[in-house]
C-alpha cells in the first residue's frame, strides 16, 4: 500500500517509525490512523468534485473521536446512525445544524434526543412521522426531518445493496408521497431526500448512473413534498481497494457527473444543497492494524506466525463480515519492509478457533516472535465491527498520529 | 424448541414468562440463559456417560459470570482460553487444580499468570515449553503442563476442524516426544494430553471414532513422556441442531465408546482421568436472545420486523460467524407463542447495513411494535462472538434466570 512511506525498513504512520509507535502506546494490539492521510484524502477529494458539492462524513466507518472531531474540521457534515454516535459528534463539536441521523429501528428515546439537538433526521417508515409528532409536541423541539427513499433501482456492482427492491432501509419510493402528505399533516419540518443506493463499490458507472437516478427520482418526489427541497444527500457508496486486482477508484467521472447534477439543480431544485456521505472511503486507507508476532510455528510444513491480534479486534480482515469467500487483506511486516520475502506464511490470532485468520499463505518478510505485523486498509470498520470481548482477550488500543 | 414451556401463550424462561421477565430487567435486547436447564443439560450428560469420565466446561462458549459461577458448582473443570477468562473462573470460585488452559498465542503474563494461579497449561508450542521454564525459575511456581496434541487426523463433518493437517493448534503430533523430551529437561510437571479434534458436531459416529483415534494416540505418544498420564482431555465437539432438519446429537453411542476406553485405560494407561470437555453443548440451548419490536414496515410486499436487536448482540445469527451460507436460526415471537402465524416475515436490526438479519422470510406468529422475539440455541457464542459497539447502540443486558 503506497500511502505510507517506509525508512530504513520500517513503515511510518503519522511520520513515526512502526517499532517507535509501539513502544509510544505500550501494547499492542493496536489500531492507527494516519491524521494527515486523512486529511490528504479530503482535499483530493474536493479537488475531484465540484465547488459546491458538500461532503459528510458517515462516522460509522470510525466513530474513533479524535478521528470524528479531526474530520468535523474538515468535511460539511456529520452522519450518524445511533443516538450513540450522536454523542460523540456532539462531542467532536460538529455543527448539530450539519449531523444527519438514519436508521431503519430508531427509539424513541433516539429520536428525542436528535429533538433536542437539532439535527436532521432521516425518517425511515410512517412510524417515525407520528413519533416524531407526538415528540415535538411534547417537549416543543422543532423536528427538521428529511425522507430516506428505498430507490426502485440499486446500486449495480456494490459490496452491500442498500437500495431497489424490499428493503428495511428507508420507505419505497412509490410510498413517499404518502409519507410526504403525512409529514406536512404532522407539521413536521420537511428540509429533502436521502438515498442510499449502496456501498462500497470500485465502479464509476455505477456510481454516476445510482446518483444520476437518485436525481430523478428526487425531481419526481419533490412534486409532492410540503416544502422545497433544501438537501439531497445522494449518498456514497465510493469503494476503496482491498484485495490483488482491485484499482482504486476513478473519481472523474463522478465529478464530472456531480458537477452536470449541480447545473441542472440549479434550474431544477433552486437552493438545494448536494451532499454525499462517505465513510470508508474517507477513513478506510488511512489505517491500519498493528499486532506483534508472539509464536513462530511449523505445523506440517506450514509456517504460523501466531500473534497477539486476531478476529477479536479484526473480524472484517478474517473473512467474517459479510464476506462469502475469505480474501486476504493486504499484510506485511511492518517493521522489516525490505526484509527477504518468505513464501506460504500464515497469520493466526491467539483465538481457539480456526476463524482467527489475518492472512492465509501469504508472500510476507521473513518474521520472528517479536515482529510487527501490519494489516493495511484498516481505518473503517475495524474495532467497533469486531466481537472484542470475544475470548476475554485485552482490547486492542486505538490513535490517531 | 421444546425445551421452554409455554403458559398463556407466552414462553417461559426460568419459570418466568418473558413479557414479566423483560420488565423485571427493565430494557430490552437482553440474553437470558435459564438456570435449570444448565442443571438439567449436565445431570442427563452425566447419566448417558459413564460414570468416571469427568466433565470440564469451556467457558468460552459463555463467560458470564453467574453462567460460570453456576457451571463451576456442576462439573469437574473450568478450561479457560486466556488470561481474562482465568480470573472470572477463579472469581466463580472454580478449584485451580481443576482449571486448564489452551491457546495457541498465550503471552508471557498470561502464562505468569496460570503459573501464580496453580491451574493446568495445554503447552502448544516449543516456545511455550522455554518460556515456562523461565517464568517458573524466577517465580519458584510450579509448572503444571500437559501437551495439546495436533492430531493427524481430523474430526469428521464438524462445524470447525481444529486437528488434523498443519494447524496452529498444539504441536503435531509427530512432533510431541521432542517436545516431551524439552518438557522433562525443564523439569516441569507433566500430566497429561489435550487433544481437540473439531467442534459443533452432530454425528455420534464421527464423534467416536475421534474419541477412539484420540485415545490410541495418546497410548503411543505417553511412551515418550517424562511422566505417567494422569489426565487425558479427549476434546470435545458435541454439537447442537440450529437449522431445520438437525436432530440432538445420540449420546448412546458416545457413551458406550467412552466407557470401553475407560476400561482399557485402567488397563494401559493407569491411573489416568479422562476428561471431555464441551462448551455449546452445554449452555448453547439453554439460552435466548430477546429484542423487541420497533417498527413493523411492508416494504415491496415484504413484511420487516424492524427489532431493537441485531448483529451487534448476536453475529452468528446473522450468519456472519464462521457459516458460509446464511441460515436462519429457530425464532418465534415469544409472547404470541399460540398466535396466528404470518409467513415470509424477515427480523431485522436497527443498523444501517444489509447484513443486520435475524431471519429472513420465516413463518412467524403476527408481531406488531412491543412485542418480543426470540432467537433460540443462543447460550453459546452470543454477546462475547459479537460486535456489541457497532454503530454505538446500547449493550445487550444479560440474565441467568
Amino acid at each position: 500500500m503506497d500511502q505510507f512511506a517506509v525508512a530504513d525498513g520500517e513503515l511510518l504512520i503519522g511520520g513515526q517509525r512502526l517499532s517507535r509507535l509501539a513502544d509510544r502506546i505500550g501494547r499492542t494490539p493496536f489500531y492507527a490512523c494516519d491524521r494527515s492521510l486523512l486529511t490528504h484524502r479530503v482535499h483530493a477529494l474536493r479537488a475531484a468534485l465540484p465547488v459546491g458539492i458538500e461532503l459528510h462524513y458517515a462516522m460509522k466507518a470510525n466513530p474513533m473521536p479524535a478521528v470524528v472531531a479531526h474530520m468535523a474540521g474538515l468535511v460539511d457534515g456529520i452522519d450518524v446512525a445511533s443516538g450513540g454516535e450522536l454523542q460523540v459528534a456532539l462531542d467532536a463539536g460538529a455543527d448539530p445544524r450539519e449531523i444527519s441521523f438514519a436508521g431503519p429501528g430508531k427509539s424513541a428515546l433516539e429520536l428525542k434526543q436528535a429533538l433536542a439537538a437539532g439535527i436532521l433526521i432521516n425518517i425511515e417508515s410512517f412510524r417515525e412521522v407520528e413519533l416524531l409528532r407526538q415528540l415535538s409536541a411534547e417537549t416543543g423541539y422543532a423536528a427538521r426531518v428529511a425522507v430516506r427513499v428505498n430507490p426502485d433501482f440499486e446500486l449495480k456492482s456494490s459490496g452491500m445493496k442498500m437500495g431497489g427492491g424490499p428493503k428495511q432501509f428507508g420507505v419505497d419510493a412509490e410510498q413517499v408521497p404518502d409519507l410526504l402528505a403525512r409529514i406536512g399533516e404532522a407539521g413536521l419540518g420537511f428540509e429533502g431526500f436521502h438515498l442510499f443506493a449502496g456501498s462500497q463499490n470500485l465502479k464509476p458507472e455505477a456510481i454516476v448512473e445510482a446518483q444520476q437516478k437518485s436525481f430523478e427520482l428526487a425531481l419526481r418526489l419533490a412534486k409532492d413534498a410540503p416544502a422545497p427541497v433544501r438537501v439531497l444527500n445522494l449518498g456514497g457508496g465510493f469503494g476503496i481497494p482491498y484485495f490483488p486486482g482491485e484499482q482504486r477508484l476513478d473519481l472523474a467521472p463522478i465529478g464530472a457527473n456531480l458537477a452536470a447534477l449541480l447545473q441542472r439543480s440549479q434550474v431544477e431544485m433552486p437552493g438545494v444543497r448536494l451532499v454525499i456521505e462517505l465513510g470508508r472511503y474517507l477513513v478506510g486507507e488511512a489505517g491500519v492494524y498493528v499486532c506483534r508476532v508472539v509464536d513462530r510455528k511449523v505445523s506440517r510444513g506450514q509456517v504460523y506466525l501466531v500473534t497477539d491480534g486476531g478476529l477479536h479486534h479484526h473480524l472484517a480482515a478474517s473473512g467474517n463480515f459479510g464476506q462469502v469467500i475469505r480474501k486476504n487483506y493486504p499484510v506485511a511486516i511492518g517493521n522489516r519492509m525490505d526484509g527477504a520475502m518468505e513464501p506460504g506464511v500464515s497469520v493466526v490470532g491467539p483465538l481457539c478457533t480456526p476463524l482467527d485468520l489475518l492472512g492465509e499463505r501469504m508472500s510476507l518478510a521473513h518474521a520472528e516472535p517479536g515482529d510487527l505485523v501490519v494489516v493495511f486498509q484498516s481505518g473503517a470498520y475495524g474495532i467497533t465491527a469486531s466481537p472484542q470481548n470475544f475470548l476475554s482477550h485485552p482490547a486492542a488500543a486505538e490513535v490517531l498520529v
